[in-house]
């Protein structure tokens, strides 16, 4: 399966995603992009999105920037991440985009962001973490 | 309103924890506790709770154990929190416990950690956070 | 005074660059660089640059990042920071540079590198920091 | 060797532990501490204790409860860490201690933190770090 097959099929499994309403956008080696909509249903006590929403995006498009550089047969997860809240997550649509900063062969470490969509976009969030490889089970 | 109304009521208010299907069970002094039930909706690619929800519980522990400790008008927001996810977060029930380290009069720093509840009970995650204090408006 | 001689005039009270044997090399809004030459006396165990001694010069260049787009009255304190040491810190020659990405009126969030220069030269560690507006007692 | 006389034998080879004056004052299976006494030499603009000198007893303390418990043959490096800074880093002798959360094959959480001894003895500083076991080439 080729790298980009490879994220999207695993993400398709991030059953979590689908229920936050995230969509995989773009798959480039090193680099990837998930939208996900404002929802009523994913907001904190102030009505922005929640620090957990947030973070779900940016670390899923992390960890896949992650996985698309990596040899067949390897999976990913999550090892760490740090993020800072920068605005409040306002808006109608988000983009969650992960890079790869170094990839090495046990660990990865990549930079994320989360950006509002449209009028007076501005970046919300930035993270920083760090991915792990595993040996991947064979999906059937 | 007293400190522990105050944090059930914004917590009510976290429209994504009922979405996830989080309960708040404990309040105290700067001490906040947060359990989520596994759901397969909440999964990653393996099965196990997707970081974004581990990171929801535990920031929104942390959260409200620095909203205890704040006065009466004074709401919270997250300014950055770092995760360590040590182990996969594979179990039924998940408890999120937020601590104050450190109440400042801006902002407050603290420690949370997720377990998985029952046999094999283990800490599947440890959080560090800063908190921020930011005039709260008035709710009717 | 303006606020690049406001960073120079506190760079040059901050004793620990000097026992380490940092040069602060560049101030713009914003954006601040120091260069670290590499001494023995500086190591760990495997004779490359202690993780403390990177954190000393990016912290410092975020630091000044940050107080280069204070108000005159203001001075900076780190809040906290995550960094990750991706490769030894090897070489002759190190440039910390730390950048201001979201400057608030309370807190600042930068990101900061440090760099091996010379041949073969390469990021060797990544930064995320907040930093702080603190009233600064007058310096006579 | 045995755990402890690795430990000692690794920090004395830590250059930069002596350059600042910090010293190993207790190696046990999973924490180590090292104390650092104030020195003029080593604060910031304030002439408080600067980060820098802060997160390298931290993390060296981090680093060593590690490898406390690694295998034989297996030396450590710092991956990541992230720290608070609470408080001004204030008095004449600071006590890092650093213990292991989680020890795995290849990677060990750690938390870390630094008071200041004596009267008003304070928690300055609280660190979450990752540590990774490398192959240690042989010192003779």
């Amino acid at each position: 399966m080729d790298p980009h097959s490879r994220v999207r099929d695993s993400f398709a499994r991030q059953a979590f995603m689908a229920t936050i309403g995230a969509r995989l956008v773009a798959v480039e080696a090193g680099r990837v992009v998930i939208e996900l909509p404002f929802r009523e249903d994913l907001t904190q006590q102030h009505g922005f999105l929640h620090a957990g929403a947030v973070t779900a995006v940016v670390d899923s498009a992390c960890g896949y920037a992650a996985l698309s550089l990596m040899p067949a047969g390897q999976g990913v997860l999550s090892v760490e991440f740090k993020i800072n809240l920068m605005r409040p997550a306002s808006g109608q649509l988000f983009r969650a985009t992960g890079k790869v900063i170094r990839a090495g062969r046990t660990l990865t470490v990549c930079s994320g962001e989360l950006e509002v969509v449209g009028e007076g976009a501005a970046v919300v969030a930035v993270m920083q973490a760090t991915m792990m490889a595993v040996p991947e089970p064979p999906t059937d």
